[in-house]
């Protein structure tokens, strides 16, 4: 009753003459005959050990997929694409569908843990050293949009590239030289339009509108009855007034982000808080779709990670591994916030400050976000054609 | 930025030496070597065709991780070994693997629906005549859980089958003669202990059981206050009496069987009621779990012809579809009850009575339900040794 | 160890003094005392009944949020806010909202799946002739999306407004005269720049390009070589001039809204392809994801209807209903496409045509697209001040 | 358009006369009536409060749903009708609910997530200071399941409960007094059949197993042929001999439960074991989906707490929170292995071995395997009755 090796989809072949066939579209000759149990091979077949394969295999389809958008979207923004703003409907999108695709990622789990501890060491010394740590696609997926080499935990004592040899090692190189998913969006918000220090100067605006804001919510406290209100209300003012002027400071900025605490520029910070506040505006809508996205897949891969570590304790304890890794204690290890790519945004939650002091738009700077760039003039036909 | 011919995963084949490789095992030199666009092969390279064929591959893997799990699981009941109860965790564990899969399968289209019918638009005549009803794994997979070749609605006016040629149409025919999961579930439930007429007899005695019930019931309406009360009373009271009466009927039972409306014989009918009856019954209780599992198939098999559906009308409307199917509308049919295979199950729920009308169980036959039956006199050790 | 009149959540009340307490502020008093079990009143506590009251509860507070989402975007249409662009953001992001939770809701009927058919038995009795079909806020929800009242499927024999009484019908009567999201959705598609006959008459450009696209296929067709190909070629190709040139004929349109097949006007029809078309201008990015939203509304209030009908089925059978409706029958009838709000922007994909059919946008209504509408004249500050 | 003070459901009281109303079985006059928004009640009603009350709302629901289902589990294990393997099913079907449940609370945040951070803080600040952690409920919810009082992080540098008062502080302290589940469950392990030194001797048999299982293993690294080989060999070897031996070191399994590394007795850890490994046998498989079923709550918990502190740090940053509390690092902190109740069933996969190493059953044992407790001799009728 099982699968012989003359497989089903071989018959499709010929299903009908001339045209194409669903099988062969899909190669389904090479996709549904790649399964070769280990412990087949070795004399003792084991049912689940088909599972482990199978699910494997689906993760690294969807990181090829995920790959092919990341891909698509950095050449967008690489090729200057994303300054004709009728390219960011595409950009969102694909960030989304990465977005889709990592919460079917997460789901993936709850059929991998349909396999028992039991069942899986059943098969699993026949794997060593193999290791889900060698995936190559989701080490580029990483590099990709941006974790950065220096903040990796090493595995195995060894610099993360080293556990790869080849032709893989030479891709992980190119992958870290090449502009991430986070620096081609770094570059393109440091262009918001309403930043220019000598234009609508929105940092120095909002500077000077937080600063007078602080001061009546000072005099406010100040004027109040008792004693005891005052001093709790001043211990929280003055840690809000702290986190608020920080904002300002650019050295530490700088500090923080040779610490890696930050990952992007203060100019780009400054342009995704004015993405934020002023959201609304027409040109503004999608750039800050695309800010909630791209959080979206930070979280999404956190949760991914996060499923993994739950799983493999489930599967092989705090001790074991495959592939001579540590395994549950390596993988907890990069829960931490330094494989939050986006961190910047998250942190935007900080330095949120009531509606009223947000700088007014001028009427020149309103007018302006209500009109996108194109830079195709090539584009359109002229009036009379078509 | 693309991916090259020389894709990364090659890279991996030297990662170490001696050993397993990750790439190696999962042969990702075939996974994910294994899309090429037909719009790129025609010069007119659309990025949305990669998820296309990324979303169809995830499914034909997971049909054939669902084909693994059906087949193993038949072969436990097709040998006898689902006698020996020890095998029943392992049937009841595989069956709900399928159901998480399913789950899964269904969550999948909400990637796919990240394609709008625009994208789809720009490739999908690069397609025909290639058609999702081409699946042989999903034909096989109906095949081989239970839906009956005579209820298939046909496609393009010719019978299913017609529709695959050489080994495809030898699998199809051949899965078509092997058990069916649904006839090893029927006459595996034929065997259910306490159906014995000369012994336990549980037929007979619900039979009376319900009749005394219905009696009862019979004379509290009639010695009711209100005439109006009672008039309403009686015409529900008759509407139940029918039903719960039918159960009786044989004769009506081979009359549905013949008319695809039941599926399993009189007999496998007693034996599932009789498990929901007692499932709490420790030889009961994994069996209930089964016979729950498999309406979770039913119902899952269900929610994914309804996305489909869902799915297809949103890319093609009501009017399309690759292969020369009329699409929506092919679809829309298979969502009957025609395609349900454990409709049975779904219709116990029909013969539901009082909990003490449910005949109470005799201290043998209930002992006899605490004791499992173990064929495999083989198994275990003699006592003294080990 | 139960929970006892003197419940839990009473005790938060004096948590911290002043200031707002947790249990308070949510009025848990309310929502985790409205739990009475039928059956124990009855004096046979079913323990089960606890779930089906949570579970309706649950769903009870979710379709008051979507009212609330759904009333709100009403408004903005019906104050014409929409106008100002600015509020586009907002309207997306409140029907995808709405989107998300329908989605939770439809993953809700797993929880209730935990209850077997054995388990409802013991308790449905006691329920009787309360049913689903009440839900006065489904209804509503219905209504105000735009479920016409014309095209309902009778309950029980009788119009459904007959099913509520005093108040409820009071409402729903309301909720009927009321703008439904469609109609508002419709006048708003009736204004998209570029439809106009005297300007850039889309729609005019439209028919000659397409005339103008098929007459070049049907000559390829006939230089062809082979008669028979060219049969089969010429059969499709009239199939689809037929689908594509009934786009045109504005009496067939007027038959098909009469007859529930259309249910927005010529021109909002002309309005939502032309979005479809151009949906990469800046302008029509949010207008064209709004688009799917609604399709995704859609979409899932029928996967909540098809998973409610499954629930159904397994736990009352297809006879049963409590509230003396037919139940399951009933709940089958609402699967069809009568139920679809939506259902012509699902059927835009039937009038797609090549890119470069498409009317190429001319400069001035392409600079048109760039630039979004603001009505608010006093919503920005003037350039000295702030 | 906006929900009036007499809501819709009012409406619905007289419906029909006589019989139950949908509307009152539910008492939605509390449930969609208690919404209250503080911004709407300051002055300055903010559409998104109505999500963030109605998503806590639903979170209660659930969360009293969740105790319904504990404390109704620990009765069971509490009286003793356990001993009755017919209340196996019932034990592991509300264990199974609810994790069916915590899934769908793990979903609830996508909802919660379409509310931005901008949107928050427009009305965060009346809120101050309620907060989730006042949230009674799953603070009584932990200590049932056996979050043990002595392991939890302090909040605000307070004991947790010094956060309650009243009753609520009261209810904290007798949760604390009663058996938690894992403590139920500990003493149904300790009962294992089979774990009698003076009977089957599982775990004598187990040890001598091992160690010659070991042994075994010793002889073969040391006939291998080359050094190096034999030099990882050992080292792997002794990593593993280390682990495996450690099982049988009461000492320090002592030690461990002091430290709260471990949480269940020896005994029971030698139940749980044996259970895994036997897990095919008729009386145990029941027993094994439990075990399983724990885990999965645990592991559902801990997702949940992981996307809880996803989404704060998008909602707050790192800094905020309402109630005064450190937020996002105080649920972080959450995050560890200290807050996993059954960690011990998770760490069983570190002692797994071979599975000829398992003792084989002898055949009186096994044939008891077979064999379910009866302990309700009153349960069923005599013969000859009925």
């Amino acid at each position: 009753m099982q699968e012989n090796n003359d497989t089903p989809q071989d018959g499709t072949n010929k299903a009908s003459k001339g045209g194409l066939i669903y099988g062969d579209y899909l190669q389904l000759d090479k996709i549904i005959n790649a399964q070769e149990l280990q412990s087949e091979k070795k004399g003792n077949k084991i049912h689940d050990e088909h599972l482990f394969i199978i699910t494997h295999q689906a993760y690294e389809l969807w990181f090829k997929q995920i790959l092919w958008e990341l891909d698509s979207v950095r050449e967008i923004f690489l090729n200057g694409h994303v300054r004709d703003e009728r390219n960011m409907l595409k950009v969102v999108s694909r960030i989304n569908r990465i977005a889709t695709i990592f919460k079917l990622l997460v789901d993936h789990f709850a059929v991998l843990e349909t396999m028992t501890s039991l069942d899986f060491f059943d098969f699993r010394n026949y794997l060593v050293p193999a290791s889900g740590f060698q995936s190559l696609q989701f080490r580029l997926l990483e590099n990709k949009i941006g974790v950065p080499e220096n903040l990796r935990v090493p595995y195995n004592r060894k610099h993360y590239r080293d556990n790869f040899r080849g032709k893989a090692n030479e891709f992980l190189c190119r992958s870290e030289l090449e502009p991430t998913l986070l620096q081609l969006v770094e570059q393109w918000l440091e262009r918001t339009p309403g930043l220019e220090p000598d234009g609508y100067n929105f940092w120095g605006k909002l500077k000077i509108n937080i600063e007078r804001g602080l001061n009546e919510e000072f005099t406010d406290i100040q004027s109040k009855a008792t004693f005891e209100e005052k001093e709790d209300m001043l211990l929280e003012f003055n840690r809000r007034k702290e986190v608020l002027m920080s904002m300002f400071d650019e050295k530490r900025h700088e500090h923080l982000l040779s610490k890696g605490e930050r990952r992007i520029s203060y100019k780009a910070l400054q342009g995704a808080l004015m993405i934020f506040f002023y959201r609304e505006e027409p040109r503004f809508q999608v750039p800050f779709q695309l800010l909630n996205s791209l959080m979206d897949i930070d979280a999404l891969v956190m949760k991914w990670r996060h499923n993994h570590v739950c799983t493999v304790q489930r599967m092989i304890g705090s001790k074991g591994g495959t592939g001579g890794s540590s395994g549950y204690l390596y993988l907890r290890s990069t829960l931490s916030d330094r494989y939050k790519v986006f961190v910047d945004l998250f942190n935007l939650a900080n330095f949120l400050v009531p509606r009223h002091w947000i700088p007014k738009l001028t009427s020149s700077i309103h007018k302006f976000l209500y009109t996108a760039e194109c830079c195709d003039s090539s584009y359109f036909s002229s009036d009379e054609s078509d």
